[in-house]
């Protein structure tokens, strides 16, 4: 990948010449089965973008309550797009069309209709991050997504790990993609390139997401540099993620055996492994972890969050569970665990 | 109270120098036991003022799931001052102390703080309409606007609906009010005046908040002509308030022995009335009430809210049952009632 | 009008209901030619409403240099409806189509579309307040506002006092808002209403409006209460218009006689003169003037603003050039006028 | 610069640890005298980011009339950061303290504060693109920045090309920042790295600019890849920018040569040629160069932009100015060129 950087042939970006990154665009909007695509620096910027194209200040959307692009993305869908979220619960971040029918809800002429919002944007979310990695049912996920087209709103897919979806089950990146009007995906996080994200979708759609992505200071010049780090891991990276699917599910299953760790691995669908602690407090579990020189995440009182990527070893996971049994026979346990945030 | 409105003495109030608008604010703060107060147009806007005045964009907001700032003012918290809703499920709209610690989580050193949003404000609704009219014990709403400033927050109570508490319990709106920076009271609705609330708070914030008034568009000139009439409600109006929980409690004795309705009438603590059907679509009802002149809203797919001010009187209660019974008789059930928003 | 005002049929204008505000928004409709008026609390929301309703966050505005709509509302053109203003330099608030065309430039290949900001609306004022009051001749006005049409903007009066343009030259307040999608309108200032002001454009965009309205906290209750005197102003005072404006002249001819103003008395052509002091500081000045009980504004360094209304005498006017003639031969002559706001 | 790329010690910029980018960041905030530098994608976030962290929506900004920020970065200062623009005519970008002074203007009681937008920042460009590459004197620049924080405001330096200045002058870029509070340079651009500006101030500045850097979709991952070819040009290329204001030169003498150009050569002072046609229309013209292969932007109805870069030859010049002379005999003379944006 670093050669294919080296040798990356470029232009600039804001004048739509950069041949890499064109290339890029093309490629991932074929693989997406939509009109074009835009290279973007962030996931988050992909996401954002999508919310500002579809909507406009003052409108609301539907959210599943513990999505990334609610949760973790710094504010932006209301602090840029002015948009108010409305939260469906999920269940490990999946919900069903009779949600989407509830949320939205029927007008009536005692409402007058400038009081509440109007609902104009569904985000759905495949793999589901704070879910744990969890991949939609493609039936389930068209559903959804028709059910929102059906009722007047677009639908936008944050792909950013759709890849795993189609590393689990064969299904391609483009059926999962095809009920919705947008999809955003990352190149980087487990597919290895080092900076960068696409949105697609038809090409009117994508002329108003180069234009936010100006606005948003996403207008770089030669970025044919990081997007050849992207065509690279897009060529030779998604053959081999279900190694990490692996690996996550041989880490679950040693989870499984230690005392003190709740855990179900039948849910771990993907790369992401999500366990709670009994009675343990997980930032102080993770902070010992971390002494031991094992990275993760904790994630609300007693949670913990495991990703596993490429240049993870069977050894590494060996030395992870040897660390977990060590730190849940020493420390602390905790009666009431102080929330952290869910990561 | 019109000839108050008739006889008003006027000025020019983007000047601050309208005398009626001026006794009516320090009025009110005095009353609220605070420093200052700033009258505008509406409910809505004395809350989106107070919620702009508190934040900037980008900060997160915590809310109870159902709040009318949240739920029913035009998408404004996100659309104008551009804050992530974060929510809190309440029960009937209250909720503990400890939700908030856990809503607002611990920081770890693994969570960038750049990726969540800062939670910098909390706010309260007393009394709750969504909830149903219910009052905040004043221990209970006092401990959580305690920890929200413990926590760094500053505090906001929606008290569109204070008098109401008050009126129920003999507690003073400056004790509901002591534990908040800032409290909205609105002079419509139930207190009878034609237009107009205030937000009352400190003289800092209250001056960030007429610059944000202005900003909003509410800087109206000889706005005494309806300062007067909010006076005069002020005035006289408060002492009346009980009757109308008296006529909300009868109404609901009543609905309880009707069949198909389902109500708790021990839940009715002030003025609102909401209640359920079983079996029957609300918006089909209130469409069959409307047509018998009586008026209350559908809310979510078979609740009803119904509201009491100081025209009604007990004749229009006993017509109101019964134009209820023949409803519920002659009114087709419904397996499954479409949702409308909730109001 | 008080009388009108304690007499008035009032409902929920939120819910639409309010008959004296569907009577003042229907009349005002008629006058202005358009399909639909929305009935709001000030002057200022208006306008920002009509902004945000032609457009969307990232859209640039093409106004006056000196508008109101851009100089003294609060900010709120970027602040709420997040668009960037364009500048034309007019001539006493007057621009011509050449400006309006080479504002809005020509594309080119080499411009990415997504650098600079489409601009998307033209707003004109009529008459234009820091210009002097100026009438904009009708043809050219017209001819400007055809020219933005044609560049595919949507076109906005600010006619906040666009009642002085007719009762200056005769031709109907239709006529000038012929070639205009909408156009606000003011009961208050010169017309004598305490409160409110009336957006006209077509039904579509009226129902915008109504959205917006409420997102900025207008949405205001019995607002009938005001209406009345609103409805009171436009059938009584505009007819009376023409009388301040004879004042105005009769004011200004005095003033050409005072030693250290200069004043061009052709240029007032309605109810504002505006005048300059010959190295006299306008702030020190007004200050002067206010002590003698006569009230007027500084703006910039050495500019005066005086305003005519309904309630002001022959007397009034020789008692403020008494007292002028008396400040100026007293103040001290200053070198530098430090600028205030023109205002 | 390719290789140092491929060689790139990556880690995650989100939480920090990308050793590249903190050097590079390290480096930057070094050069520039400050205390810390945030590194992201583009010179359009930096400065934004900027603006977005030193004001809150409302506030008002002073802009010079041509300013990049308020011009070509798609509206942002407006969309995102909801200020509204207050403009300084410069004089070839630069003004004066006096300037700065008259744009802010006095207090005085007859405006309240509600009305205007606080002014509470400046911006100053260096060199100045529009102006034509134009360098401040670091004594004006100085003053100017010092006048605005007398005042209250706080200044910042748009120095996407402040190395030219130092190549120009040979004050180091240090100097000219040192009035400033936060300073924004670009390594694309002349400087010749493939992506990414940095922005720098006070540790306290950064951290809310790292906060708004994910707000915007700034938060790039393995950001060291680009961080390294920017460490390369700042380490490598600042000393070859004298190059290309000696190019820019010769240029400009042999423009000045052929008929038909006006051109004053002594305002060129670094690596931006701006020159105008006697009677041609820019677009035209660029249109007729490009096809002969030489790259210029048109700018206004009659303005062309020629900018140098390390890698152009004497011999491209040649060959230009060869084009030049060409297009020029043939072209057809348009009595009214239609603008484009300036740019």
């Amino acid at each position: 990948m670093r050669e294919a950087i080296a040798r990356a042939d470029v232009g600039d970006d804001v004048y739509g010449d950069d041949p890499t990154v064109r290339q890029l665009e093309a490629e991932t909007a074929r693989l997406l089965g939509k009109q074009d695509a835009v290279y973007m620096p962030t996931g988050t910027m992909t996401n954002q973008v999508a919310i500002r194209a579809h909507t406009e200040h003052g409108d609301a959307v539907l959210f599943e309550q513990s999505a990334h692009v609610y949760m973790l993305e710094g504010g932006a869908p209301s602090a840029i797009s002015g948009i108010l979220p409305r939260l469906i619960p999920g269940d490990r971040g999946l919900f069903s069309s009779d949600q989407v029918v509830q949320a939205v809800g029927a007008p009536h002429p005692f409402f007058p209709s400038t009081v509440t919002s109007p609902i104009t944007l569904l985000c759905v979310e495949n793999t589901h991050n704070n879910g744990g990695g969890t991949v939609w049912p493609v039936g389930l996920s068209t559903d959804v997504a028709e059910t929102g087209r059906r009722l007047g709103l677009a639908v936008h897919l944050d792909g950013a790990r759709l890849w795993h979806a189609t590393a689990a089950t064969g299904i391609s990146e483009a059926e999962y993609a095809a009920a919705f009007d947008t999809v955003s995906v990352c190149f980087s996080k487990a597919l290895g390139a080092p900076v960068g994200s696409c949105l697609a979708g038809s090409k009117q759609m994508m002329d108003r997401a180069r234009r936010f992505k100006q606005n948003f200071g996403g207008g770089f010049r030669q970025a044919g540099i990081i997007a050849a780090g992207a065509l690279h891991a897009l060529h030779h990276h998604r053959d081999l993620l279900p190694r990490t699917h692996a690996m996550a599910q041989r880490f679950a299953a040693g989870l499984s055996g230690i005392d003190g760790i709740l855990i179900d691995p039948s849910t771990v669908q993907t790369n992401i492994v999500r366990y709670r602690l009994d009675g343990v407090s997980s930032a102080a579990f993770v902070d010992a972890l971390h002494e031991r020189g094992v990275w993760m995440l904790p994630s609300g009182g007693d949670g913990v969050r495991a990703v596993f990527y490429l240049d993870i070893t069977d050894r590494d996971i060996d030395d992870a569970l040897d660390a977990i049994g060590s730190v849940m026979t020493t420390i602390e346990r905790d009666a009431a665990p102080i929330a952290t945030a869910r990561y």
